[in-house]
């Protein structure tokens, strides 16, 4: 039995493959290699597949969201390579490599996370198929998902310290990781058309999913192997980060988890009466990932 | 006589200051006040007020495209605190004062200049009024203009090192500086929805335009003053850049300024022959500027 839509995944992976950032300059070669390398480094490609199989559930081709599933992953990307630099972080290994900063140098590591964040935008606004009302409403909502009422201001929640307590951790979350994962489902739905009203379940669907996949990455940063990560576990702790582990312990995170998993499948429910089987299998696997 | 168009920059400056970047988390107001302290550093504006005195050489009203020329202003300041950067060129200061890294730390400064690129993107698709395929079209072309053939490809290869010779370093600035310079210029024309064909000779006068700028920049840093400067002169020499000074000398880079303000003002012509006086005054700014 298939725990995951492997087909959807195969289908972002060859898109992303063939995607290449060149300029009138040959020289530039190098800073397109520093981008590959992290871009091409694996991993289940959540947040694209999690748009493609939003396109399906609301009856639509997933192939047709290419382009923004694509945008969506090279800025999730840019945004694991910012934050790995010494000044963030400062991790040296990701998915079982060197970090770009440690393979590319700390000066071509900022610059290829700029550049993917750039060639996102100008990916998305320049081969993303739909009415322009459409693919502008879905650029400016995952312009907003990456900025300072999203990933980025999350992100500075992170660095400052901020999570003494649950609801505020909850908010640094639903900002740095719920908004991204939020923006893969809600940019399919303005691309579709689909009417504010209409998308409330799936916008709280979204939410639920993006809470439940980062106190699962809590649990696992403290239980997970070396080698299933692909990077030393227990990063957390030893950064002194505030987890949703050291709240509520390993067991009230784990309850956790499991009530946020049934209030996303609740919402999934409500929000595609008629089944959604891909965004199933992908909100179970979120909350029963090893790595 | 006015050697500036005040009144523009006046327009911008009124604009840039009311501009808020916050989010559901009080906690951000951090990253907002390291954005903000970077934004309102003064300087000529020059990337915006050439937006808008483009806006009015085509007959529309300057403040018609003010979303679209803060967007470029807030790229530009982005894109000044990551080249400031330790990992980049390590700059102290920068228009008189500590640069933000100095004053906010490097994680905050990494954040906020990924943050102004965010809310960029943001508020042109958000608030640039327009029929949405020609805001597509000046936000496809803004997000090419900073990418890999663009200017973060132009800032990698200055940190690669490359220009060994004057086509070369042409090449570099025509990324790094010229584009983003040109797009102040083309984004105005695409709002404005003005046909393909039309647009040559204002992308020959944006582009001579860069250059422009870019040999002027490598003059002033050997000759102008730290004050006047802000910042200490110099720093190209001690970076060991290639610059128009060290390819053509003292003399040389000022012969070619003003070649190339010559060129730029022919192309200027033709783009408007019916006079466009904001930029004659710009581009005559661009050259005999001292700072």
């Amino acid at each position: 039995m298939s725990v995951y839509p492997d087909a959807l995944r195969d289908e972002v992976e060859r898109y992303l493959a063939a995607l290449h950032f060149r300029s009138a300059a040959p020289q530039t070669a190098g800073l397109e290699e520093a981008m590959r390398y992290s871009l091409l480094a694996g991993g289940k490609r959540i947040r694209p597949v999690l748009a493609l199989a939003t396109a399906r559930a609301i009856g639509r081709e997933p192939a047709g969201v290419l382009p923004l599933a694509a945008a969506i992953e090279l800025i999730h990307t840019y945004s694991l390579i910012h934050d790995d630099l010494p000044a963030m972080d400062d991790d040296d290994l990701r998915r079982g490599r060197p970090t770009c900063h440690v393979k590319f140098g700390e000066d071509v590591a900022i610059l290829a996370g700029d550049a993917l964040y750039a060639e996102a935008f100008r990916h998305l606004l320049a081969e993303q198929a739909g009415e322009p009302p459409r693919v502008l409403a879905a650029a400016t909502e995952l312009a907003a998902a990456t900025g300072v009422d999203g990933m980025v201001g999350g992100q500075y929640l992170d660095v400052a310290g901020v999570g003494d307590t649950p609801e505020e951790l909850r908010q640094l979350h639903a900002l740095k990781t719920g908004r991204l994962i939020g923006a893969a489902v809600v940019c399919v739905l303005l691309l579709a058309g689909m009417d504010e009203a209409a998308t409330n379940a799936w916008r709280r669907y979204a939410a639920e999913l993006g809470v439940l996949f980062q106190i699962v990455d809590d649990i696992l940063d403290v239980t997970g192997t070396d080698e299933a990560l692909g990077k030393p576990h227990g990063s957390d702790e030893r950064l002194g980060k505030r987890t949703y582990v050291s709240h509520f312990g390993l067991d009230g995170a784990r309850e956790l988890a499991v009530e946020c998993h049934g209030a996303a499948r609740a919402s999934l429910d409500e929000a595609a009466p008629a089944g959604a089987a891909d965004l199933e299998l992908m909100t179970d696997f979120i909350l029963t990932r090893t790595a």
